[in-house]
């Protein structure tokens, strides 16, 4: 695809060496997301930022990601806030707010609203989730992540093996990251689920066609051994027909210390694409891993920046222009090991 | 008026003289909204953006227009979130809030809380909108287009003639535009609006005594030929007496593509305040009017840019520094015809 | 205390030569906070101003402070809009939101919340309040008034003699002014109250083994006679066991320009942490004071700028590089009187 003032709307879109160029120019994002040089390549440059269902994580990273590369960023945050619920269409909305900013990350309830948005906007618009739709940076930082941490144990994408437990049905993160992945070679796939939320038949037989193994199993302890990756997301109980039914699985989506040492790969990473609930009825990732060096779930949400930094530097065409501007930071800065939380 | 470092409260400060200069300045901005050059004139000015009362539209161009100038802003967008409703009276916050800024963007849902705000405020505090009474700055943009469109046609303001079409007993945009053009000279005014929502005795004998020419009328078809300009409001239905009496008049006040090509002339520009409301009930201004070139809504909003950093520029007393630090753009940036949208 | 890096939390963790460092710098960053110079010393940084409850003075006090220093400001304003609704854990928000910002600046309505917060924190967390427990820069910009408001009368804080009034039970910004104050030498404190809202004892106890003056006092008139400062707060009349209670002692918390003239000395200082409720019903602070110049509530608040860009040029290492980027400012400011308001 062409990057240069696209919308960016859907997983769909990136063809294997279009997520391996936003990798290439994520890499290169590094020294300025962790604060060792900074860039004001995007100085002048306003992101619009709105986010008409609440999301502190994705709204920050998006806004911080735009702040690191130079530009402003002004938001809009509720949507009772705005005239859409006076009556207003969302084409005018669009027209309107396309002239006060250069690109637009929007998170709105309803599935197809941003790309409805984005036909009438003036300016690129990036999906930053539209209901049970897309979110396709998420996507990208998931593979992102599973890309680094693989190259740190000396492999690839192409060959993984991979577990993707809890709610694989509605779950919106691991659909697009199956479409993704599905364009790397060779994936070995453990959809590991409750019966009543398997992944959806188009899904699974896409991967199969494209030469994917793909192993549909329904207790954790026999999907997480022999992985390489263990993606871990909340099971949504309350869809479940009764609470007797979904207590049958909650003991098989509970992971722990205790269930990592005894059936993963002593390296196993372990990702969940956030929040995770740790309420006692929830806990599908127990806080005793926090410690565990191959929890990679708070990497996942730093190669956020990474990944958003990306976009907006390809979409706004200053990729080559980042590090030719780039000076050396001059305030304190944490310790971040890049390669361990 | 002396600009620098005053308040912009009402339209009743500015006289002719000084809306064209208001309006001169606005050509200038004209590269910086539309990214071709940025400037950081502005670079350490903060702007708080205080809204009181829900509008994404107006919010967001203040804060655009100050981000391209260079500056920061800092907003408050809830009237809960404000120790006013801790019982803080109003003088407090001014004086409170304007030693965090530079200047103050207010929007309130009461008239003459601003002007009261403003008393109090140790910055220039810029009104947009005190609830029924004033907003300055949609009625210069609301001219500010009318002088654009018209030069685009070679003509000038001078001898306009104009349709305001709706409610015109409660829209203050209505009324704040109808001042501003009587400052000028030979103005053809229909008044097109239920005889229930006619427009104030002391707005249309004012216009009369400065010798412009009135026509109050009840028929959209009646009001809508021979003129420049068809500037419609939406008609506020929830004030008539019955929901009977209403309907009696919604016919008139839909303006769609088959009723300008019947009723106006050839190159009529069509403006409204905004947000137009699409839902069929109401549906004042058809989407099928999206594609006429002749549709200047989305021009007035671009122009509400141009002409908030004029008044930021003026208020701050930087407009002759602008340019002097004006550099390109070095990002990609949306084609934007400034003629047509 | 090392303050590179270090988060502040408590009054605790400063000692009588952490606060004077403090405030040897606050004075250095006065000509940026009267916008007389611009410096640019943290371009590229990112304050992230996390306010899970509403609190607007101290919220804009903390992103103003930041941009006056080149920063930028991403701001979360509501926990309904974040993930600890989802049942995220505080440890799990302190990880990710601490990656996307070089410092927080935190307010959350529960006591420990925030160092909970900050234990997790890869970035220096500022606590801007965690319910009736800590806010460490109220406490601070406070002294430092005093300071300055001695200073402009030839005297210093030691010996200072100040009147407490209002709810001394529950008020956490007298508290911690308390345990600061305790710090210097030979203060004299008129603790003025009802019965059942006296300081507890263990504030009384610390500043009479560190030899201080305590005054326990029950009447307005009898404790803000011979005084430099008088530091009003509101009465918390809900916690009283009846309104009739209540109303025994509303006439003498009630100060005013009367009552100022006659009982206080000529130049007695009027402090209040703000905001004052001017509803008739509390008033604790009376509007007909507004103009005598040592009403000192709004230099307070101008105040909690030069502290809170002191402590983030402290936290994050650039005090000395303040004035080695200085530049003029080359836009309109109005006249600030840095001595009186």
């Amino acid at each position: 695809m062409d990057f240069v003032g696209s919308h960016i709307l859907s997983v769909d879109q990136f063809d294997r060496g279009d997520v391996e160029l936003v990798f290439r120019v994520a890499d290169r994002m590094e020294p300025f997301a962790a604060r060792q040089k900074i860039t004001r390549v995007l100085e002048g440059a306003i992101l619009s930022n709105m986010f008409f269902e609440p999301s502190t994580r994705t709204r920050v990273s998006f806004g911080s990601a735009f702040n690191l590369l130079g530009g402003e960023v002004r938001e809009t945050t509720d949507i009772k806030v705005s005239a859409i619920s006076k009556g207003e269409s969302l084409y005018d909305s669009a027209r309107v707010l396309s002239g006060y900013s250069d690109v637009i990350a929007m998170r709105h309830p309803e599935a197809g609203s941003v790309a409805e948005f984005a036909r009438a906007s003036r300016v690129p618009v990036i999906n930053g989730g539209d209901g049970p739709n897309e979110h396709p940076s998420q996507a990208l930082l998931d593979l992102y992540t599973i890309r680094k941490e693989m190259a740190a144990r000396g492999a690839t994408i192409d060959g993984l093996r991979i577990a993707l437990v809890g709610d694989l049905k509605f779950g919106r993160a691991v659909h697009s990251l199956c479409k993704l992945l599905g364009r790397f070679n060779g994936i070995h796939f453990n959809l590991v689920s409750p019966p009543e939320l398997t992944a959806p038949d188009d899904i699974v037989d896409a991967l199969k066609s494209a030469r994917h193994s793909v192993n549909e199993l329904f207790r954790l302890e026999d999907g997480i051994r022999d992985v390489d990756i263990l993606y871990v997301t909340r099971t949504q109980e309350e869809r479940f027909p009764s609470q007797e039914e979904a207590d049958r699985y909650r003991g098989l989506f509970h992971v722990n210390q205790h269930i990592y040492t005894e059936f993963c790969e002593p390296n196993t990473v372990i990702m969940h694409p956030l929040p995770r609930d740790s309420r006692t009825i929830a806990n599908e990732l127990d806080h005793d891993l926090d410690q565990n060096p191959n929890l990679a779930i708070f990497r996942q949400t730093d190669n956020g920046v990474l990944v958003r930094m990306a976009l907006f530097a390809m979409v706004l065409d200053v990729v080559d222009q980042v590090e030719r501007s780039a000076r050396d930071v001059n305030w304190y800065t944490a310790k971040r090991d890049p390669g361990r939380t």
